[in-house]
């Protein structure tokens, strides 16, 4: 499902677009090819869509909010390009991760790139918002990083408190998916309390999208998901799956389990439900932010790209 | 030796003490834990020191320009911490680096979250100046990723050309050295003419700093110098060193060859000569840039500076 296919075609191809805005790559092809290569691949483009209909949705203009929504995915992949070598994923989008593709030292420098490529996309934004939104997204970029840390440091663990699961999932997804929202209601031009709200918005969609890539990483079909099945059970994540599981049934060997196994349990007991049911009480909290904006086509694209992410099956 | 050592202490220190305004560690160890380690190792601190005498010497005050010293050694910190995983160095400033001491995961993160602080510090810069400051910052540093790239892509030649050497350096070494001293310029208030002026004077002492490193690596004392002497050598790193050795004796082994053999034909070759003297060009064409600002005490500080470069054994 895609809703509104036009529109958020077009920002995606143009969002495409600016981020093949690169040097030429034959000049030091060690750097410049693994950054192509991410930046090619297709993706849900989610927070560059945030950030343009937040834009549009206070008044702005998509030329304005373009190269801010690009920064925001260029961030993203230098944290999946990093997430994913320390994680040990070799799969990613349905392609191989660059550490796989090329080496470790090469990823590593292709995400330092990718960062640099970011900022230097943020600071080509209108020059009278420059120091307020470079101070937010540096601040984001911190708090992904720490979420990361408290995802490994978390890996360890027998099991950890549903609140320190929200922490560190705020952080390490909902704080860039509210940057997004805020970057675009700040660059668009937007009142402080619409950029307040829409800020709340993303921070809400963002919640509710961890918990979903959670029950994802178990129920989804591999093909679509475009990475390895599992592979959160396998590295011990703490999943909102996993803490409820272990909290009904301590004894459950999930690391050993198959996955036909641990998609019953979860379904027997109630867990899949109840997880859904905690998903979509983020989204409606998400929904209440952005009805106390002023209603137009815009907020109303919002509305169903959330909802579109809801129903989500990747 | 170290010139004007109140001045240049005073400065230290307060470059120090910015550099350990973190977030309580206890709070996600594994994240701010190395970053302490880093931050609070002695270094010569050449960088800051070059930015804040620069704003010295267009008539700028250390409050103004610490903000942004710090934040240039926190880029530096960062490229050192990923540097050292790709390039394998088990040692710097007499310690065991990040990936050694924690592990590789951990390193990449404390390098990522440096740059995350190294922006946050940056931009805590007065606000008149942040845009041209921090788009200057952002292309320095992802000029020394394709530096990095550079130089770990011509690990596999056998030699390369002085031509590629010198741009391989200008970009790992020298353009930091030169936004240091831009930098302290712009945010002192200089002219555009002393801006300029110093960002070359910057960049001709980087280019003499990295070709005097070229030679410690394998004349310094290892204990002084506070990592493995010959590391250059051993990972076949395209030095002056190794070009002119090529170039003179191109059937000498020097992976193999012990450091005292390969000491003595670069020394009856002339070699080490030829490379002091390509050293002190640099730093006689840094002084001339320097010379045609308006002298002060902090311009004979910037020449004292380059002169204990020159001559230092670390």
């Amino acid at each position: 499902m895609n809703p509104h296919p036009a529109l958020f075609d077009q920002i995606r191809a143009r969002v495409e677009r600016e981020m093949l805005d690169l040097p030429d790559p034959d000049r030091i092809p060690l750097f410049y090819e693994p950054i192509y290569f991410i930046n090619r691949l297709k993706g849900k483009k989610i927070r560059p869509l945030l950030t343009v209909l937040s834009g549009l949705a206070v008044g702005g203009t998509i030329e304005r909010v373009l190269k801010p929504a690009t920064a925001i995915e260029l961030l993203h992949n230098f944290s999946l390009v990093h997430d994913d070598i320390m994680d040990n994923d070799d799969t990613r989008r349905g392609q191989p991760t660059v550490h796989v593709k090329w080496d470790l030292g090469t990823a590593i420098l292709a995400g330092d790139g990718l960062l640099g490529l970011a900022y230097r996309k943020l600071l080509q934004s209108p020059g009278e918002f420059i120091e307020r939104i470079a101070k937010l997204f540096t601040d984001a970029m911190l708090e992904i990083c720490e979420g990361q840390a408290l995802d490994k440091t978390y890996e360890s663990a027998a099991t950890i408190s549903e609140d320190k699961y929200l922490e560190m999932i705020g952080k390490k997804t909902a704080c860039l998916i509210s940057l997004a929202c805020e970057i675009g209601a700040i660059v668009g031009g937007g009142e402080e309390k619409d950029i307040q709200n829409l800020a709340s918005f993303g921070y809400k969609i963002g919640m509710g999208f961890q918990i979903q890539d959670d029950l994802l990483d178990i129920f989804a079909d591999e093909q679509t998901l475009g990475k390895r099945v599992g592979s959160d059970m396998a590295m011990n994540k703490k999943t909102i799956v996993s803490i409820r599981l272990k909290a009904i049934a301590p004894e459950f060997d999930f690391r050993n389990a198959g996955m036909k196994e641990l998609r019953e349990i979860l379904h027997e007991e109630g867990i899949v439900t109840q997880i859904q049911l905690m998903a979509e009480k983020y989204f409606s909290e998400a929904e209440t932010y952005l009805s106390r904006l002023n209603q137009n086509n815009y907020t109303g694209y919002l509305k169903d790209l959330a909802v579109y992410l809801l129903k989500r099956d990747k």
